[in-house]
């Protein structure tokens, strides 16, 4: 299969999202209505939408309809985004920049950045909580949970939580591993299994389809880390070299980065494997793998 | 029925609830530490447990199991405390005591207390959406997605929103009850649903219960702002006299504290009324109403 399928692919889901989002956000106009701007502006244009790729990726190997996978995407990108928000805030990153343009506290104040964050993690859950959306409560209802449990003190948050008190320690690589199997992992992994779960054709591939999403949430930190210490501000949309500057640990400074690169791209031979047994080898999760490798931002 | 009986089911609940939060939250020994330490912090031992309280009281009338109400209690009270820990916070109400004890930003730091906010927030969705507590999973989502609807920007964290946008502000009586209706409002409506929700009898009298819920939601508020301007820190475990030293609008600040009590006798008196139809007259939702009233802190 060509790549130019692959990047029509993704571009068309990307856009999809964009529209999801847009509708299940609430709109400018209604009160309070400088809170739904900045979560607009907080979710709205920009990102590589790597969540909603992974999505619709496994839920159209489950045989799910395109139209239920948009409420998954969006309700994980919501988290996402909500991370992000929280995450550049003074009292944590302080960071200025974020998708190429201002964070939200820079851009409207803390107060509203603090509430933008809460209140976008509450739409995720509205949003995959809706009767309307799956036509199996049971199934739904696992799924919400199943969002929490990555989102939460055990997952996403606590990691975030590892993360702060690694800032300026030395820490092992099983510490390291174990910070980013919770901060990026979880939720990488909760949308593989999200997706999956909306369609009928789930329970025998639950197993590789788990495998695959945790390789490829570590895949997907050991890239970011590779890309902080090389790549520059303008192309990143985030600032570049923050990890150095702020003395936290990364795959590239714990391993140097000619073995960081290495296990990239082992980490990417071990996901493809794991896809091996499953329909047509999971082309788009195949592709997406090698897409989170190759990226440039 | 005496105030004995009374204060003895309160207490009742408020102890099963306390038993039933500290089984809901991770353990301090289960990593990351710190911040299950902090969320034990911020939701353990203290508080009046009004929405547990609230959640019981209707769950009983409409015959619900008090085990099952528990979880539906523990949910809205982490969404209560989120929202607490992160109003405390420097860049919002910037408060220093809550509940007789330093606030979390205080006792720990900013980013725990950012973190800990945050994971309370998924930890009510994550119980709420647990498939061991309720034997109806379409019901279930219903709920979950009512306390979204409640907690989220059109809900509690927009209410917040609009209390900030209001600061040193002159506003409408109008414009104040839009505002708590969201920001106090939206949450203990929704204990009051919620626990009724629970039960099988809930049909015929969800109505008179959502209008219950609203104006207890407002009562509530309203002796909020009494307490405020009249009672002492000491009193209250929270910083007295906040609201006009920040020059926040109040029902005090804008009608007078006479008229302000006026208003709350005239609240209580319409939410007893609302409950005349219901069986037994909803005796626990009526001493409820009395205790908001009079409460001193």
């Amino acid at each position: 299969m060509s790549t130019t399928d692959f990047q029509q692919w993704m571009a068309g889901i990307q856009q999809r999202t964009e529209v999801a989002l847009a509708a299940n956000l609430p709109a400018c106009d209604i009160a309070p209505t400088r809170l739904h701007e900045a979560m607009r502006y907080a979710v709205l244009g920009g990102g590589k939408r790597v969540r909603p790729l992974l999505v619709h990726a496994a839920g159209e190997l489950a045989g799910a309809a395109p139209e239920t996978l948009d409420s998954v995407a969006c309700a994980v990108e919501l988290i996402h985004a909500y991370s992000l928000v929280h995450d550049d805030m003074p009292c944590m990153d302080d960071d200025v920049l974020r998708r190429g343009k201002p964070t939200v506290h820079v851009e409207f104040d803390e107060a509203t950045a603090l509430l933008t964050g809460d209140a976008l993690q509450t739409q995720a859950f509205q949003i995959l909580s809706d009767t309307a959306f799956l036509d199996d409560p049971s199934r739904q209802l696992r799924m919400v949970e199943l969002l929490a449990r990555a989102s939460g003190s055990r997952g996403m948050a606590g990691g975030q939580a590892i993360d702060l008190a690694s800032v300026g320690k030395e820490i092992t690589r099983e510490e390291l591993e174990f910070m980013h199997i919770h901060k990026t992992g979880a939720l990488i992994r909760a949308s593989v299994l999200l997706g999956a779960y909306c369609g009928n054709q789930v329970t025998p591939m639950l197993d590789s389809l788990d495998r695959y999403g945790k390789l490829i949430g570590l895949l997907f930190q050991v890239v970011d880390d590779i890309l902080d210490a090389r790549s520059d501000t303008a192309t990143l949309g985030k600032t570049a070299g923050k990890d150095a500057d702020q003395h936290k640990p990364t795959y590239v400074s714990l391993l140097g980065e000619p073995r960081a690169r290495e296990l990239a791209d082992d980490l990417l031979a071990q996901a493809l494997r794991v896809l091996e047994p499953l329909d047509g080898s999971a082309l788009r999760l195949r592709e997406l793998a090698t897409f989170i490798v190759h990226r440039r931002y």
